[in-house]
């Protein structure tokens, strides 16, 4: 059981033995053995976390009778000060002490002596690296979900400025339909919508303590699991000791939160990537957002969209690696599962960072509006309107309309010209019952006001979806 | 924009060339592209959920008043008829009509002429393959749900009658302090139950339907999308057309969800197949879940959990490839996206699997309780029992005790007896503090009862999880 | 083991028992476990190499005095038999059977009656399944080989078509420096001329048979592995029986070449997708290897480049699922491998179909020259080679030619005109050091020819690559 | 083009504005675009490679007259001052100049002034780092192979030790029939061979250098690309400058080769965690690679073995996070291409590690071949022994000797007693023809010793595997 372990400081070690488990080695562990088993390069991080969950420890075991007021006083002012030291960047981390709770104890014993014994009381590393790592994994899943809601917002500032910009609507990159930028952008909200609200459930499931779990078993101590739970800010502890230091689906339900927002990330970058090519011409990312060349100044590389396209990799790396790691992992803790946190770190700074550039990318990319509308107008765009008024106003089931305007975009395309263009003799001769009210469909501006079906992309609709997110997020 | 093309029985083709979209493509597709592009040998597993949702949207549309009340009950009985020749097995289904939705229409075509044409007004292949899968996944993550729940049920059932049986709880697969195997089920009670959380939150999610957002733009029709919504029980419409065709992060959470809950199921079955080996001999699978060896009787092999085991690859797998599939992609629909389906339906297939070949194998598998009982008294299991007395009874800091402990199991290993084995006087010997009332928590009995902190394994304890879990299965 | 089931049909069960094991198993296997077990579904796909290992192990036996060549004769008749049924579609598949060997087996027992008993004489299902596997994965990985030859020789034609035709070469997407098409095709034959190595690299380090390991230990009969090996064409006899019915490692090699393989396929594909927007307008898709819209006659979906580069996704995701299962296994056989086959099977059927959808795409994709010249030459795109006539004819550093470029360009930036329209005195003002033969390099034609260092785009070079590689294709 | 931008130091920017590309930028990029963009943090590791790269091409630049004598000098004086600086940690890296290959080109220009920038001529960033990640790579790739090597040894030093040391041979976990140690150990030395012979497939066929591809389109110098590919120990040059800095499947190569080295890994440790559970008790790992509890002297954890197990996710994650990454980039290169290093330099230490910690446990742990012995006898284990013998000596067909070997199971174990002990009479009541040689396969050692089929687990037979491994890797 890995948390037995008696500090270094406390025991001192015979020379080349372990010098944490004392005599039973008769050899020392090899170098390998260190550099394979030491997590304290890594797990430092959460040392802020490991720290308070000591505090809630130690003033619950007070509270409960089973240290001395005495000893809690000499604990708190020994964590408080190594959590000074830390913050200071004072604090010697050591490897022999493997982890950041043993680095912890180690220092306290040398600056309380004995009281530093009595922390561990009815605690183990086992739930203590558990309740760390929770801490931090719960925070950062908060965190996600603000900084969801901030590209949310952007989106909202940029669509609401866009509602009625046209720009063709694609399907296979093939421009299909007319819709308006700031609908586009809107289905982008949508996404980051559910992402958001995907982030927050979990963190809701991850919102217990699993604090007094002890090694697996619980322990005989008279604690109180609800009081550190309430004190570390979760909404209770967990209901069973085993499954607390067992499991780490929060992690993995958090590393496929991140994936999933990921893949959406990946699709707006690869828009951009796409629509700053001088072939599309839709947008201009920023300065900040670009690097360029000093001999080609017309050249701006979209290396921010880029490296956020590229990031979805890394985090479909993170989940597949911890998915990996767990399987087939007997109860209760294995060594394997400290393989959980590299890849959790990891993902998260790595959503932060996409997260960020691509709010800064939305933000201040320009917007070529005449680039878009005329991209949006070529190529017969107002074909399905065309169809869909044969079908309203003539009557015509919905294959024949198509059949019709088949033969409309043949002969504009003969013609060389656009739909619009063509007379209404010319459409009559086509279809008889085609009239002059024909013309008012025939744009792309009509074709965009006209489809007002909810969800559609009228402007006045997309303002409505705007007003709701905006009134939905000031609601949450 | 794939929705537009006439169906093959409509428009006739020229021979050798495509039968769907006529003339303009002079040369027929190669075979190869038929066997690329037709979705048919995978997406008919989606007629009941088409016609449905083609019911739902003729209703609306008459309702509306966009069709006749004739040709929506020509359409009514039309889809009636096909829908039981699929039942029947006696529908043809053709690759060159490439999909699920092409085959329905173009029969319809037969069976009510002209009329079925009207059908597809203000609708599109693409809102409508979104509406069919999304409503198949959503019945898919209710019915994970479902399974899910009845594995927890077995569950409980197997760890009321073994609350108070006594194993060995293992940290690294060596055993470490006493549990007893009702616990141990019941944290898989909490991981399953996390699963049965996440499946819910999943379907909340995916409860809206996108019929009605058309080719990706809405539709000038005065449709009512939430009167489909509500008519195929989805709790309302999506807000943004261009979302609702290009989005499937429905199903990449649902095959995170599975994922996870595979990774639950793979380390049950691996403790499973550790437990049968006839070193431990914990359980013993029933015949039913176990095959053997004509020649050597005494051998059953668990195939049933290796294979549970093994299957979180492939649930592994389809959640890596859609998320590789959608990584990038461009709004709005892109035929990509055609590549859902298949993970998505092999992944329900499979966990469903998974979860009855365990439920059936938890339900029904001999528990030796003998065995379990014996593992859990060797190797000084009660040492920390002893520490935690010393801790509490005697007063010593945690790691002094520890120090204690220590050379009292290194006395009876050099005896070869058991801790509990070793007179007061040996215990005195080491540390004068030792009483007689240390013999009172010096025996895995008593050692598992004493635990009774929140969450603990004192069998007790493990009652109140179980009646825990009972209240709250019952009132969801 | 499971090897050692007498069949169904030689060992008649008794009703509602397990028809294979017989009268120790009480119960019946439910139908859950055989839904989970079976795997005839998808393992009958491998009934040709099953009866040619068994063919090889009957004509060894004979050889080696182990059966009679009456056996021997009656044994292979029956194969043939049932081959033939197979073949025929009239043989009765039965998942009570479980697999393909005991299909056949039962079906032989049935044919020849006893002597069918003596051909699984120092066999086992483990090194059968073993065998029947890995012949079909080496077929299969050369059949990879096959493909990728066949599609770099369509590039190779359609990169000596093109070996002069002036295109933008990307950075980021945006236009850098002039290219031939040829040139950049050429480097996807490098890319599929290494995985063509790798597909033969693997089937070569797989050509190893594994029959006559047995169930893992080998056998005390004096078989001749040496002999079953040649006969089913390979190299010879693997070295380890253990290791010979355990690993998988030769499935995991031809997944991880198919992925690698998969990766540039979906490169080509998306530079198909993006070539074909009118935006870029570089290749013309035939009609075999797009789709169309009735009423949008312009529109051509990019539809099989897209699914190839979407399929991709399956391909990792077969991979990853089988490291999954493969991951922590113990030696020797377990149940857990039979997830091998589906995967294996789908990804070679996937690879195989992306192979040649994209060698039709390649082959017969029009080409618009003239969009790519234009394009090529847009952007200032022989900035670069304005910078190398400073360097190499003024005596510039590297550097100073880049700021010398810059200005340059700026000026012609704001004149709206090329570099190469700009005056020698509007040159000379920006540096005094330029003279006449500076033009000479300001054209699209002049810098890809100027470009004739080793693998360089100058059209004589890409010719070079293409003679390369049709000699080494011919060698090989 | 990245590759075009002048150094900060050679151009100063005004303040606020990028320094590495000037003016034309007016606002500074965001430090969010630092936090993304920059690779120095990561790609420092590669410095020798960039300073041996540049030396390389310096030397050719000189050698073909580009350069001048003098400049070359300087060039190498200054860029062997950097080498030093770098090794003694005095250099001072700067995120501003983002990458490995500015930081050093920005020193070397504050060091020998305008000399530094004709090291550029006929070279490019994108050239620069293929070539200095490639020899990276490559070389890491050798070391893998040596690293393999070491293993093999040692597993062949043990293997040869216990030769005859018999031990229960497993399917499904279960025992089936003896087998040797030796064998077991022999069939790994089979996996990490295949192992060591992928990584020498990969380090050759990467072993080309991209060295002088320039930007994408080659160059107008007379470079001589076969000189600094043989300066650099290449096999040759590429042999196309698109793809030279364009592809990757060279690292995605290297992470397939450890993908599924690491899966062999994986299920050496399993089985290590297994064998030393006390209910295994096959082996004890020394303490160098086992941790400890103080008060649980019986305990040792095998967290060295763990650790390697766990591993295998990190490296599936990184394999996967590549193939994602390069998913559907379009030529030539991208910014998404930098996330290529970061997987690759942490699976090469990450594998690197794995195989020390397994070479150094399997090396130094010991085997308790009393337990072995033991397990290896229990359960009928040489049942399939009688069988053969049935079938060898009186002549059955295998399935009927089998059911005759049923019977004579079920009897002793009706007696509670081995096959062995039952009588001749005994048998004989079972089947006639069974005759006192029957006793003669009755032992486990007898059962190891007649299994000599070719690969199989005789004790001689392992000893020849042996020695044709000695003589493999001598010869290799």
């Amino acid at each position: 059981m890995s948390d037995q372990k008696p500090s270094a400081k406390a025991e001192p070690a015979t020379a080349g033995s372990n010098q944490m488990w004392g005599g039973r080695f008769a050899s020392g562990p090899a170098a390998i053995m260190q550099a394979i088993n030491a997590s304290i390069d890594f797990d430092r991080k959460l040392y802020a976390q490991d720290i308070e969950g000591s505090l809630a420890h130690a003033a619950m075991l007070k509270a409960q009778g089973i240290i001395s007021a005495d000893d809690h006083a000499a604990i708190e002012k020994g964590l408080s000060q190594i959590l000074g030291e830390i913050e200071a960047g004072s604090f010697q981390f050591s490897a022999k002490l493997e982890d950041i709770h043993m680095n912890v104890e180690a220092r306290l014993a040398e600056l309380i002596g004995s009281a530093a014994g009595r922390l561990h009381t009815a605690r183990s590393r086992n739930d203590q690296v558990a309740v760390d790592f929770r801490l931090w994994v719960k925070r950062e899943t908060e965190r996600t979900a603000h900084a969801l809601r901030g590209l949310i917002e952007t989106l909202l500032s940029r669509a609401e400025e866009h509602a009625a910009s046209v720009m063709p609507g694609f399907t296979h990159l093939q421009s299909a339909q007319p819709v308006t930028f700031g609908h586009h952008l809107m289905a982008y909200v949508e996404m980051f919508g559910r992402d958001l609200s995907r982030a927050q459930d979990a963190a809701k499931r991850m919102d217990e303590s699993p604090l007094g779990a002890a090694a697996l078993a619980g322990t005989p101590f008279p604690i109180d699991r609800h009081a550190t739970a309430e004190a570390l800010g979760f909404g209770g502890p967990t209901r069973n000791s085993i499954d607390s230091v067992s499991d780490r689906d929060f992690a993995l339900e958090f590393l496929s939160v991140a994936s999933i927002a990921g893949v959406h990330l990946s699709r707006l970058a690869e828009e951009i990537v796409i629509w700053s090519t001088p072939q599309f011409n839709f947008v201009r990312l920023s300065d900040s957002f670009s690097t360029g060349s000093s001999i080609m100044p017309q050249k701006k590389n979209p290396d921010a969209a880029e490296l956020v396209r590229a990031k979805t990799g890394r985090l479909n790396g993170h989940l597949i690696g911890l998915l990996t790691v767990m399987k087939g992992l007997p109860l209760s803790y294995s060594k394997d599962m400290q393989e959980d946190k590299e890849a959790v770190f990891d993902a998260a700074e790595t959503l932060d960072l996409m997260l960020a550039a691509m709010t800064g990318m939305v933000g201040d990319m320009g917007v070529n509006t005449d680039s878009m509308r005329r991209a949006a107008g070529a190529g017969f765009s107002v074909a399905t309107d065309l169809a869909d008024w044969l079908v309203r106003e003539a009557g015509l089931p919905f294959r024949e309309a198509h059949h019709v305007t088949g033969r409309a975009v043949a002969e504009a395309e003969k013609r060389r010209v656009g739909l619009e263009e063509l007379s209404l003799a010319d459409l009559q001769a086509i279809h008889p019952g085609i009239t002059e009210t024909v013309f008012d469909v025939l744009s792309v501006d009509r074709s965009v006001e006209s489809r007002t079906s909810f969800g559609g992309t009228a402007p006045d609709g997309v303002r409505a979806q705007i007003a709701y997110w905006r009134e939905r997020l000031a609601s949450a």
